[in-house]
């Protein structure tokens, strides 16, 4: 069991089921491997089907395989999808993904915003109808937006139910919008970080952070510390070899201060059995404390 | 009865009903024939009065009587157009659609919102105190405008609420906005698909997709895989020939992959009979598993 | 008693209640005499006091005093000005008009749109309260508004409520906004008509349709059959003189097929006397059948 | 007591509150002296601190200390002003400004708009928990601008709710934004007037009217008539001389037909003893029927 | 205990809870230091992270290290920073602070709006489920936005509820915009004061005004007239010398008229030990009543 301290907003009465719900995504390690499967709006199918792209990922379902089949945290996507395809995947811990936009719509154009889809109270009927291992919720956040107001206040209320039902929080949080220089600025994502941290969330998502542009893990401290006790998970991105993204990830957890990472690209754009592989080579390093020699014998 | 897999939004106590609506309009196929009576507001009188449209058609009550007479899966209307009629024409299964604009602000003026214009509860009410077959409901999502958080929104709510009543949902998807190039790219209509499945719906009408101006069974199959387990309809379009509609019907259910149409326009701009026959032939193809010379029959 | 098909928004519990305001208002005819006294905010006190305008009508209880002492439909106001007379006319049949908005700010400025000022359930409670015969309610919209959206839910809400309840719905829909390029084009009000038949209107106020500059009782075909079950009414317009009047109106119901008219200015731009007589000839050729000689002979 | 018909708007159980407060306030004279003191966020520190204004007055309870010793109608100031000092001043009649805003975003910039602070139910708890003397609201509209309509739609709703608890209502009415030409055209000030009265209010306050640049009490009659049982009261304006105030203020309800006066600065940039003799004039003019040399003798 | 008349929109029976929070506060001194801890959304990592901040302050926790072991009124954070820490700090007095905003968008992009991020409700219910000591709430208005209206309905509501459950209240009131000229101006901020003033607020924090670009403690006693019964305290403002802020400090307090002071950078940019004797004398000046020298000797 973790050491977590649970955060106030947690009734006494939820509690035991808060904490049950942290040790289920972090295995009582305290560190969460997020594999992201709520792309399919936010990207459209541009992730999911295309020239270099296995066929079998075309099909959602595809993500539920995956998260049977492999050692991972928690599964994001939204609710419904979730609610097709969970009867046949009861095992799957899921963190709902409460809010989504496309990207058609560029920051040339308008300035981002992503609405709200579902309630927490929703959530929490269909888990207890059906006994779903539903461990938390996610919200994305624009900061810098002309729309970030909307956000962050649906943000704030979003964490202060969950916290009310037991559950988990990550927010995925990045600056973007017309007043956005640079979005990849390792004192701007400490800034996003610390919001995290005023709003009371459990778990924060971040792009990694950038200087010259060039990432390093030593760039990730200042967010870590910024974000206090709300921990910092970083964003997989874009597609890599397997190797650097291994490499890279234990950095981010050994030299950053990350607390896990969340993934979806460089997950399911490969077979199933190749997916698997490398969830579990993500797991050992984040969750099981793995050296990545060690978790990259597990692809081989 | 359908080997529907029930979505975990549908509470255990209202199993049976969904599963009793569903089959309803698909006779147990899983396919749906879905006539589309709901374009007197999107498109004015556009469709029902001018030259080449026989005058039956510029009186509403020219879709009910096609609905009784011909064999259909569901009628979509508005509800405010159902409860005027529905009392002469009770046998007839309903889908309510719940959102609708006019098309007189076009989108270089500004992008489309349609808002929801009744509550699922206002539509189980009525249906329960009369004894009405209304099955489900159905929503439009303009994919790319910018108001698409509106109605992204709006969708997700309504699904969830008609699941709690057993309802079955169907989601109209166009992207449509100043940010949207080409309406018909089949991986663009494909990520349609898949933010229908997202959001959970039952159904998802697209719009045929074209490559190169041209569009062919063929094109569909990205948008039916995305689309996971939810199924996907093809909009019918603008009127064009019996025996060209029928073919490419029939193509789109064999080849593309399709679980049905929605048809509007090819249907009522017709004679009453003329209008039944047509019906009839595109449900033998769509529910009963014609071939299309058997269905072409039906017209003669 | 008429013989209206009572809508299935309509609770059985309220059938009655709905028949007696349908026929409150209508004396059984079907046909509907709805006196407009409701443009004290949408034209402020132009209609109401200047060169050519007896004095009389500077003061709202001329619409009042009229009401009471002619044949008239229904008199239309907002329920501010209701409240304030209605205990000294408690025998005038009531429509509460239900949006209004002033007409200073134009198209060519920002696109049109009427706020909603109360809830059917104020309007009932004042009416139960007091025993006020308030058998329905009225609503604009204007169709082709950038605005469009917000009317239409609201009117779509409003006549479910009042349906409820069992009162009478009149819809006023005027195309408007910087989209519209004719108002009164046949084509477009038959539009309007079948908008309100969607939204389940009783009845539906249009402006008399023009071709070419030129208005004719025939131009109103479209738009009657447009209308469906959805009864249809003419906007009374601008001053004209009584015998041209009394002659239109008689063409466009017995050649146009409309089932009424709401006049506003022609009436209450009269002394007391005039105003009553005017009333009678249009209640005479609207509700009581009689021909256009017959009904000018009251003016005399 | 007052001859007042109740709107209907009143429940029959709170007549007699309705009744009460309305006497209150016009000391059954059926003319209101209301004592505006609610400009500290309409006009800022402006009207309170600098040349010529007594450093009396720079303290927000000079008007508390006014209002206690003079003769007057009401005190209308904002809830949070009354709930400071009324414990020290509980025999002072209230009337509660429900919204306000600053002045400092000009109509070149933003059409005016300004947001109801409070519901009337706060107002009526906080009346009954400590037994102030609150008597009634106030709410401002800007006719035409771009914002009127949530404006009309909130004054609507708060005359409702008002009514509902036997509170009188003052509606301050005042034209302005892009659209409108001359705020003070005679025939405009009607309208407004006429806007009060289809929204139901029992008082209007509107600016005094001038034509090619100059008022006159002559100019009110248009505004008084069209506001039917709708009393009107006028606004005091900028500061100036006394003798020139009490002869303008008795013409305007001699001559115009005012229902009394709505003033502000008139009466609080004066020492205390200078305000307290200043009201006990307007108070002579307005509710006790003297003449404009009766009240000029009062403040020897 | 302090003399503190207790607004009438606390209930009588929650006199003794809103006293006892005020007395927390100001140990019944009536003057308040608040100790800001607000500023990681504000300014996001710039005021706890870089060059000459000791990188104590990099993480959150800092804030409550310092509110722990030094004398102060109140901590200010957001809820979501509160529920994280306090378990471990419990005998901090805490202010939530409503509203928050990055300061990423610029006021020549688009005029400012901070939102509401919690409600009173969720407030009372964590302080009580946990027994902390939460007295206060916080809330920031930007006077002059375009988004003005929003911000002063949701700050009159917010001290409406917070007095309910007896809990006291603090305004941030800042002129921004581009309707603002000089946001220092001496003459504006009393209009800023005299806004808290109306909409009820204990305490009213303002920036200390500037003349021709310099500051003075008397330019503060317009403001504080204006207050009225709302008692003012300053910003701390940007980093300056321990000595040069001690002196202005009790000059606004004993010159000026000031009720103490709100200081968040000054404090927290020390290391642990500092900032404990920084916040000492800042206390010392302000509630106890000493003299700028006396206070200076608690930092050697």
């Amino acid at each position: 069991m973790s050491d977590i301290k649970v955060p106030l907003d947690v009734p006494k009465s939820m509690r035991d089921v808060y904490i049950a719900n942290y040790d289920l995504i972090t295995a009582g390690s305290g560190r969460l491997m997020l594999f992201a499967g709520d792309q399919k709006i936010e990207h459209l199918n541009d992730d999911f089907y295309g020239a270099g792209i296995p066929i079998d990922d075309a099909d959602p379902e595809h993500l539920f395989r995956i998260a049977a089949k492999a050692n991972i945290g928690v599964l994001a996507a939204q609710l419904g999808l979730i609610v097709r395809y969970a009867m046949d995947y009861p095992e799957v811990p899921y963190l709902v993904k409460m809010n989504s936009k496309s990207h058609l719509v560029n920051v040339s154009q308008k300035d981002p915003v992503s609405p709200q889809l579902w309630t927490v109270e929703q959530v929490v009927e269909i888990a207890q109808e059906h006994g779903l291992k539903i461990a938390g919720i996610g919200y994305t956040i624009y900061l810098g937006s002309e729309k970030e107001a909307e956000m962050l206040a649906e943000a704030a209320q979003l964490i202060n139910e969950a916290h009310f039902y037991g559950l988990v929080t990550v927010l995925w949080i990045y600056p973007r919008g017309k007043a956005v220089g640079d979005e990849k600025d390792p004192h701007l994502i400490a800034g996003a970080a610390g919001v995290a941290a005023c709003l009371g969330s459990d778990f924060v998502k971040v792009n990694a952070p950038k200087k010259d542009g060039k990432t390093s893990p030593e760039l990730l401290r200042e967010a870590v510390l910024a974000a206090g006790r709300t921990k910092l998970v970083c964003a997989g991105g874009s597609a890599t070899t397997e190797e650097k993204f291994i490499r890279e990830l234990y950095e981010q957890i050994n030299t950053g201060g990350a607390s896990g990472n969340a993934t979806g690209r460089n997950i399911h754009q490969k077979s199933l059995d190749d997916a698997v592989k490398f969830c579990n080579a993500i797991y050992a390093v984040t969750v099981e404390g793995k050296s990545a020699e060690e978790a990259l014998k597990l692809l081989e």
